[in-house]
């Protein structure tokens, strides 16, 4: 008998933590894997201005340093809370602020709506692919996550509702606690759901929910700041009236800085004291002190000023990397790439290529100085299989001139893989 | 069934939260129940030192937005070490910074301590009393906390040996996981365990443990640099030559800031894995740019000076309380305290008195405009059975003048209770 316990024995390192310690080794390694953002475009001087600002008040500094509440600062709450009816076009005062939670990132919501909802043996439905971050959270807790096919819009319908009809009739579907969607720009797939696919998927649910069991919506809507093309679409969460079915998370990770740590979500108004009391035995909430920088931000019109901005940086960057793929790659059949309006990612694929650290093009391209997450790291354990012949691809990190040399060296790799032309599973 | 987990079932708010709402709620409440910090010795021109400092350098600065490691920032971990190995007599170099993990305030070390080492139905022994939030959070687990009576010196090893007797009798011992112990000015009793003491409870939970079952010492060190008399003591840590025992728990929040949530801790080797792998699961990490104002103030000399001036802070309010409590109840055999040589608390017994919230000194002690934390919040479910008639007083967060005058509000309720004659239980 070990002395830990089950959740810790099948809580893994995330699989991307090895190609992490490969490009620190190798600093020459061109790596379009981490997630990481764009260090250059990290808001300095938007940060000290807002520390300064709120130092230089001894009533709102002290404030800042002392504990919050658990659910976070009222005045934080409500400007994002605003924004966000603002965004999904709904009237200013049709949510309460009390539904209003802040997290040190939403990544740490996620985790702790995985505690809060899910015993061992549980399911939770997804796309296939999902961020794999989550999807390694899940199997720690025991819970399985189940993946549902998708095409360029988001998550298929009619087979969500085959799943849920499928669990009704054989009894199970108090098993099934919540369905998780990444709904702006999905990491590794890019995709967005398209508002008809938002209808669709949102009354499947509703319909299937019933007095005795809730099935969630657990909107992931981390990148919908970063749109470059296109135009914002509301959220998932603007078409639960009644306040029962959607949970969304949102962070600033992405937009501003994830060295604050300051993520934040809306919650169904049943989900309010468990998560409540949940955070106040965890952490007491996410630090005050980040919370007011963001506050501070937010309101001087900082971060709307910066959000400009890194749209345009991170759009130089992804039209670099579509450029490059085209170039190097456009006049190959077997690769393909679903185009991206937003977010950090291109998901490619390479058909007839196994893309995984065993396959032939892996070890390729890291001899040629090029790093990319293969795709299988990105899908859930069970439902729609994992496709071998997929890779992410980040162009958050590196500069242009990077972003175009390593799709250049990947092109090689993918080049010389082909020219092998034995199957290659 | 509920769509709510098991552990989301369990978890209640925490007990002193209705407190923390009456306070909220008639401001004219002298509250000794609070245990939050001084709020005007928060350290605003340090913070803001550091935070000009920081990103005055754009590579720091930028860093410092940027995600940390999971395990946290290399050179924070470092300083950290040293100065605990330097307070402990232990050379440089006698443990290695990869057993240091950086967690959003120490509560948030303990609860993940909790998530990773326990199943349902383990056991934690630990003080009666104990910090009851980490009591809150183990219940909230499924798990049991165990309580082991203490005197002036702390647990007592005696009882220590026999429940571990009893329980390897029982074949049961290896449900038990941990032993907690708040080494330095426990909350809420604030009891130093004394040195002889340590030894004897290292030995003890040494002669246990076996190839196939360890049983960690986890030392919660949360209030150790708020020592205001008597001399400093080496940590229980210290006496873990082999790092396989002890799990040491240190914290900012109490010594700095609390809403920059930074805490840290020591990890035997075996369990720096399992860390790594939740903390990377749940938030990635302790939030990075508040541990770079850490590390700022620290390497500045800023860290010190502010312990020095909020140590004598604290002094004055704990000899104010002391002596009020002297002035206002010293004649009166029912009444006694343990003296305090630091922390934030005083534990008091009022013999034959049910401090309670439905006992009659709260609602005479609140009519009357002083509220404290009922000391039955504090003890553990199980093993030594809870006092009724302890109280537990913060000195922290009030003035000098309202300590004084909230004492003596205490003491007319108490003598007003005394007077009943009835006994109350």
């Amino acid at each position: 008998m070990s002395t830990l316990s089950r959740l810790s024995q099948s809580t893994v390192e995330a699989p991307i933590s090895f190609l992490m310690r490969e490009a620190l080794a190798r600093p020459e390694l061109i790596s379009l894997a981490a997630g990481f953002v764009d260090q250059a475009s990290l808001p300095l001087a938007e940060t000290l201005r807002a520390a300064d600002e709120l130092l230089a008040s001894s009533a709102r500094g002290r404030a800042a340093l002392q504990y919050s509440t658990t659910m976070g600062d009222g005045a934080v709450r409500e400007i994002l809370l605003n924004r966000l009816l603002e965004a999904d076009g709904l009237p200013s005062g049709s949510r309460s602020i009390e539904q209003v939670i802040m997290t040190a990132g939403s990544n740490e919501l996620l985790y702790q709506l995985g505690l809060v909802l899910l015993d061992r043996e549980d399911i939770v439905l997804c796309a296939a692919p999902s961020y794999f971050v989550f999807l390694g959270a899940l199997r720690g807790m025991g819970a399985h996550a189940f993946g549902l096919p998708v095409d360029a819009s988001g998550v298929i319908p009619e087979v969500l509702e085959k799943v849920l009809q499928k669990a009704r009739a054989e009894g199970n579907s108090n098993r099934i606690k919540a369905l998780y969607l990444t709904t702006y720009f999905d990491n590794p797939s890019s995709i967005t759901t398209s508002t008809e696919r938002r209808e669709e998927i949102f009354e499947i649910v509703s319909r299937h929910n019933h007095q005795h069991h809730q099935l969630y919506i657990i909107e992931d809507a981390a990148y919908r700041d970063l749109r470059y093309f296109g135009k914002d679409l509301p959220s998932l969460l603007s078409l639960d009236r009644q306040h029962k079915t959607v949970i969304h998370t949102s962070s600033f990770s992405k937009s501003f800085s994830p060295g604050l740590r300051v993520g934040w979500g809306v919650l169904p108004k049943d989900l309010i004291t468990a998560l409540s009391n949940h955070q106040g035995n965890m952490n007491f909430g996410a630090p005050h002190f980040s919370q007011q920088i963001i506050l501070q931000v937010v309101q001087a019109g900082d971060f709307d000023l910066h959000l400009t901005k890194l749209r345009l940086t991170y759009q130089q960057k992804l039209e670099t990397m579509t450029a490059a793929a085209n170039k190097y790659l456009g006049d190959l059949s077997e690769v393909t790439w679903l185009p991206a309006e937003g977010g950090l990612y291109i998901w490619m694929r390479l058909a007839g290529i196994n893309t995984g650290t065993e396959g032939p093009l892996f070890s390729r391209a890291l001899e040629k100085g090029v790093l990319y997450v293969p795709g299988c790291y990105c899908y859930p354990s069970a439902g729609d299989p994992p496709a071998h012949d997929r890779l992410r691809l980040s162009f958050g990190v590196q500069s242009l001139e990077r972003i175009a040399q390593g799709m250049q060296l990947l092109a090689e790799a993918i080049r010389e893989t082909l020219a092998q032309k034995e199957p290659q599973y």
